[in-house]
């Protein structure tokens, strides 16, 4: 981990140590050998376009590493929210501020093709394609032809590229940087193509994140691990060692990166079936932070890069501010950004001790939930306030507390006596929730009979735990979904040059859109050229493809507790 | 009205026609005496502080026009909404922006001394003295000190001021600027403060504004006004008259301004007793709009400093973009916010067209209702829209369709048979307004059941329109108060130098109170200074002043229709 802006990872010893990194020249025989079979493939498929495959380099002398932040579903509100939250935590000053509003240069509007109120795969094709699209569309114009994106334009001009998330790596906003289907549920497909299964080859150099699921089918004993999602059958997993990926399967092997330093790329790390847990859950035992999945991205791609005359792109995303927002627990979001402005952070030091010009861009596809940071409970009862305390008094977020209350009614359920089920069931949420997790006391009968009301529909109870909180914090919202609110860009630089030509081009307010055109800019990038390559790409669902619009929308949470 | 940026308000012939302005001697003469009443005051209540009541003009060669847009209540949401409204409306590309939008610079954390959330009056407060006060305090420091602000400063500096609203001009906000008063309620001795009754004397030279209700008592014949607030029986408007200042009442009388031409300073314009009526309400015979407002001010302070070695300071609010967002009222605000913007476009072009360095910063106090542009309406369904063109159907506000149906109750009630009186009421309700005047078709038994079964609780059948309308619409409210989240900062020069002094200072995210550091800084202007000699002003509520919680509240609606 870097600590000091003064660090300079290259001349530390420590870089120095053995590692299984592939030397350059392998390194470039294998991006050689990756070219010659997306060449030959396209000459097999008789899909040769016009011009020419060999992108020009014409800034040879200007190396360059992007990094690219996407803080899913957090809106301006999310930022007072969570500083507010850190000044009560911590005892800090009222002017004290995250590292992210240090950076804040602008904000974006965020509208689809299709609705002034965007999803994430929309706003995420619009950073990547640099331009607006249908909501659930992956890397894909709205009339469905696959878009040439930023990642994989900058991995055929010699970049080495990175995915990090918390969620499934195959989830909207990695998937619309590395993939091209027509639904954001299509993530058996999705991930085929991240790992290189299509006309172009292995464009993404690094992945780590959860989604395992969609990486296998049912179960693999030599990975020990049981709920593989694909329909295929196949296994890419076992597929993507043999062909030379690294892969690292959970907190152990993650561990045994070493902080980047004992790489060999590619890396697939694939944490969690589904996704890594809330941070204010996290067992940090079990899972990284999102800060120490960026460090290995960041090291590893640094010394990846290192001897190369061009840099790394890399995309990470605080996935879960969104899922926070969803759920409407804004103790859960809370921590997820502060998690989330501890990464960036290290990044902003990163880039301070990197002898590479480096460009940190940090957005949201969009805000989640309508937040506010204000509630009226009462009629005729209009406050002022909102109180900080009661998010630190949620020990847990809903949905961990949701699963611990379906644990504890299974086990419960062995009792055959149905009112000492029920007095069990009632004591639980009231001593073991309520008051032991969130520091509730003040509950009522009313609130007890509601939560028992609900049985087994774990998502009811998950919500109105969230609501419980929410409405002793003064918190509001207006939706399970999204809002169209502009939010927030916030940028950096460690050259003066490349930061006033930020300023120049997403100081104030911008499309969302504007951010790719300006990614693509910086990184001397054609999309063009890579959308003509990837034409043909398939991306419709599959024949059997189950999609009806309630799957659609749970592919939001995805996991129905 | 100048329209064009080449525009020279100074070399126009029009400019040049005979008009009511006090010679820049005779002004001279006038602002000598009333410093040297000042110093007189100041020596007979023995409160001759230390140090020079001369204020040393260091900049003399440096002439400024400092112009301060404050949106009272306009969150982030506030401008998606106008935006995407207007796009609508007049089938504007997606990418349409307003001209606030073209000038966003940063944003601006919000929170008063004593709470997360603030009011208007702390928040006009951390503008006028750059520092954090208790919600409800008028220009004082959190002990109930008076604060030196930056409109005396800059008039005591040399500067000419003004002040531009669309609600009383005895409100929080221009109230902050201009006097110094324990409670925002206080507005009888708000307006005594304004018109130059207390020790410093006059240190406004321009209001136009509501309120007028504080200015006088009872009924004024001559003036053929008959709502005076007053409690001291005092009528202010003739005394300001007979003590020099210009008067216009109405909008013939603002008219007879003729735009800023024939305006001799002081200026006193009170267009109605309490609020200028919202802009989607507001019948122009009746009542100018804010830029109509802004433009007499303008010009009237342009030519009333243009022999000066100093500028001028106005400040200019969208006021009404609260109350709509207090009424939770989302087709009122997207009128309020595009009638500001056209007001902001004027004075971004008036700038353009002058030949005096000029700054215009534009921000809001606070966020008000907790407003989103998104909506959840039923439990299991997650929709990603919202619909301006449910905005564009309501032809006027809820507040106005309350008084129209409170006076068509008034005027039904004459009818006997209480059978009858219901069918006349419900069809009224009905027909007359939720068809005609919003458009709603799909209205449902049980929301006229509700909308009758208010009777004559006017402010319940007020929100239950506006919630009919949001509703519709995809549009959420979490309150009818004010929200924590940050505002956004606008700015603008015609001096390149200038423009980056801005950047330098607030671009990204700031405290509001580094917004009145900022402008205290550019004029050159010691707050402290004003301090010493305001420190014993009479703040306190008088002994019979009646305020209780609820009334402190209402302030924030001001009348109960």
């Amino acid at each position: 981990m870097i600590r000091s802006t003064n660090y300079d990872p290259i001349s530390d010893p420590a870089y120095k140590a053995p590692r299984k990194v592939v030397s350059n020249k392998k390194k470039r025989s294998v991006l050689l050998t990756a070219v010659l079979t997306s060449v030959i493939m396209l000459l097999c498929m008789q899909l040769l376009v016009p011009g020419s495959l060999a992108f020009e380099h014409s800034r040879k002398t200007n190396k360059k590493n992007v990094i690219f932040f996407v803080t899913d579903g957090m809106g301006p509100t999310s930022l007072s929210l969570a500083r507010s939250y850190r000044q009560f935590k911590y005892n800090l000053p009222y002017n004290d501020v995250l590292t992210l509003d240090k950076h804040l240069i602008g904000s974006s509007r965020t509208r689809s093709s299709d609705s002034l109120v965007t999803d994430s795969a929309a706003g995420a094709t619009a950073f990547a394609c640099a331009l607006k699209t249908y909501n659930g569309a992956i890397g894909i114009y709205p009339d469905t032809q696959p878009c040439g994106t930023i990642l994989e334009s900058a991995k055929l001009n010699g970049y080495m590229t990175g995915l990090v998330v918390t969620t499934r790596i195959t989830d909207a906003t990695p998937a619309s940087f590395s993939a091209h289907v027509n639904m954001r549920s299509q993530e058996d497909q999705i991930a085929l193509q991240q790992l290189g299964h299509y006309v172009l080859g292995n464009m993404v150099d690094l992945m780590i994140g959860g989604g395992r699921t969609h990486f296998y089918s049912g179960e693999v004993e030599s990975l020990n691990i049981t709920n593989g999602a694909r329909k295929d059958g196949r296994n890419l997993i076992t597929e993507s060692i043999e062909n030379g990926w690294q892969y690292a399967g959970n907190k152990k092997e993650f561990d045994s990166l070493d902080g980047g330093k004992n790489v060999s790329l590619p890396l697939l790390c694939l944490l969690a079936d589904d996704n890594i847990p809330f941070d204010v859950d996290r067992d940090e035992n079990e899972f990284p932070s999102i800060k120490e999945q960026a460090m290995v991205a960041i090291n590893a791609l640094h010394e990846g890069t290192k001897d190369s005359e061009e840099g790394f792109f890399l995309m990470i995303e605080g996935s879960r501010i969104d899922h926070a927002g969803h759920n409407n627990d804004p103790a859960a979001q809370v921590r997820e950004v502060l998690a989330f402005d501890e990464a960036f952070k290290a990044i902003i030091d990163y880039a301070d001790s990197s002898d590479v010009d480096t460009i940190i861009l940090s957005t949201s596809d969009h805000e989640t939930g309508g937040l506010v940071a204000a509630r009226q409970n009462e009629k005729d009862m209009i406050e002022y306030l909102w109180y900080p305390e009661i998010l630190d008094n949620a020990k847990h977020s809903g949905e961990y507390l949701a699963q611990k209350i379906s644990t504890f009614y299974k086990s419960n359920s062995l009792n055959s006596d149905k009112d000492d089920v029920n007095k069990s069931k009632s004591n639980f949420i009231k001593h073991e929730i309520l008051e032991k997790e969130l520091n509730i006391k003040d509950y009522t009968k009313e609130d007890i009979a509601e939560l028992l009301s609900y049985g087994n529909d774990f998502m009811s109870i998950h919500y109105k735990l969230n609501d419980m909180v929410s409405m002793r914090a003064h918190v509001g919202w207006s939706t399970h979904g999204h809002s169209a609110v502009d939010v927030n860009i916030y940028a950096y630089s460690n050259n003066r040059q490349l930061w006033h030509d930020i300023l120049d081009h997403l100081q104030g307010n911008h499309e969302n859109i504007e951010i790719g055109t300006y990614m693509a800019k910086i990184m001397n990038l054609d999309l063009e050229k890579v959308t003509d390559l990837v034409k043909d790409v398939e991306h419709d669902p599959p024949k059997d493809f189950v999609s009806d619009l309630s799957a659609y929308v749970d592919q939001y949470h995805h996991k129905v507790i």
